[in-house]
């Protein structure tokens, strides 16, 4: 639905780029901000043993880590100039184990409203150029100024 | 509620911390474990540049990280020996910014299913010493063999 | 927790009251308005077969029903005259089966905040006047402008 | 992603809609199953006062309540002859206010697992034929023999 959103700040891509640095978390995760798009952007994640659960996988933790950040900056891209977002609340379904190489996080923006917006975020395990859907979140974030 | 439930493996203490050692993330997070009850275990994690969020504070994946651990971690104190947890799905919501110098989860059953238990989870920020909710998470955990 | 809030407008009680009267689906379903407390609100609903699932106990939807209200108005009760609250989200998570005479729904303000309130609500299904917890809720609501 | 889908049991229809018929709630409601198919179940409920919140809209219940069986539903369409299907939980997220002739809830499987089945749920008010998107849902489901 990306498509159909015009962004009311032409300059939102650097506004979520520099917010998305200051996120110290981001860095110990390895994360990447792969796609700014209006109401659209992907975040993705490279595997490493520091950020697996007791079997080996992606913990949980950085699905719902980065999904929250997809989801917060998809918001992000169509506010107004000045704007930040915070989550207010997300929940997130574990459909498999999240097993590969890469983990990336697709969150689209479901509703652009003048407080609350609500995004709906796809998690995928990519292993050997291959994705898998691992869990599904439903987010919604408020509009707070910056 | 904790003191009503009556764990079925005598060694449960055993197996959460055997458990929760393999959790590369939980090491990555310089999380603790701290209490682990019939029903209740509490983890800790101490703040670091490294876990914040764009203004400084603990980023919320720290939250979701350690409620989801400290809630499955609860469900299997009650479960039989051989049992392991896997999260189907939690919901966090966010009270306010987690300022603090360490970020402790207490994690409780409510219910202890024969394959599914619910938890809830309170994630308070610790700020010279005294301790504020800042997230609040309910979660469920199906049983597997392990 | 609820004796630990003050609410702002003295007169919350007869405000919740009106406009539980004027909600048409509180009608279909038989319930009941049984305690109005600062921060603290309950419902209840007698069963009738019109409320069942396919099994003949109360249907999900009652409970998540009930519950919702019975959340939001928590939450009004402790706002500032003029208010009213919508509803931005809530999660139920389902324990056992609903089975009784009665079902209740006791919802708490956990978070009142300026813009946003956080509660959380317990579902019992009351059965020969033992009370068993069926379904837990956590919602959020938004104050708007009456 | 219904077409994907190869359902276990070819007699499906006929089990939904048994099951659907014994729904009491359903029936109070004015709820009507719309479609049956592979993973992908659509109910729609016309509006009437009976059915409404504070300010003469469809009330959230009743988007939760088709919501849910939707869901369930969608998921049951998917499961071997002899299946049942019960909620293990749901989360609605509200994105405006539920204002038409007809609530419409089409429930889609994302997952169809042995004993876990997730469902996403989306809620349109229709007004003057044309659909407006309310309420979006998240919700797992476990398969019990029946």
């Amino acid at each position: 639905m990306s498509d159909v959103f015009k962004p009311a700040n032409p300059d939102f891509d650097r506004v979520v780029c520099q917010s998305f640095a200051a996120q110290g978390l981001m860095v110990t995760l390895g994360a990447r901000l792969q796609t700014v798009a209006a109401g659209r952007v992907v975040i993705e994640v490279p595997f490493t043993a520091g950020l697996s659960q007791q079997k080996g996988f992606f913990h949980g933790a950085v699905l719902g880590g980065i999904g929250d950040s997809a989801g917060g900056y998809a918001a992000l891209t169509l506010l107004p100039a000045g704007s930040e977002v915070v989550s207010i609340e997300y929940k997130i379904n574990f459909l498999k184990p999240a097993v590969g190489d890469v983990l990336r996080a697709t969150g689209r923006v479901v509703r652009s409203g003048r407080s609350v917006s609500v995004c709906q975020i796809d998690i995928e395990a990519i292993a050997s150029g291959k994705a898998s859907l691992c869990g599904v979140m439903q987010a919604s974030f408020m509009r707070v100024e910056g």
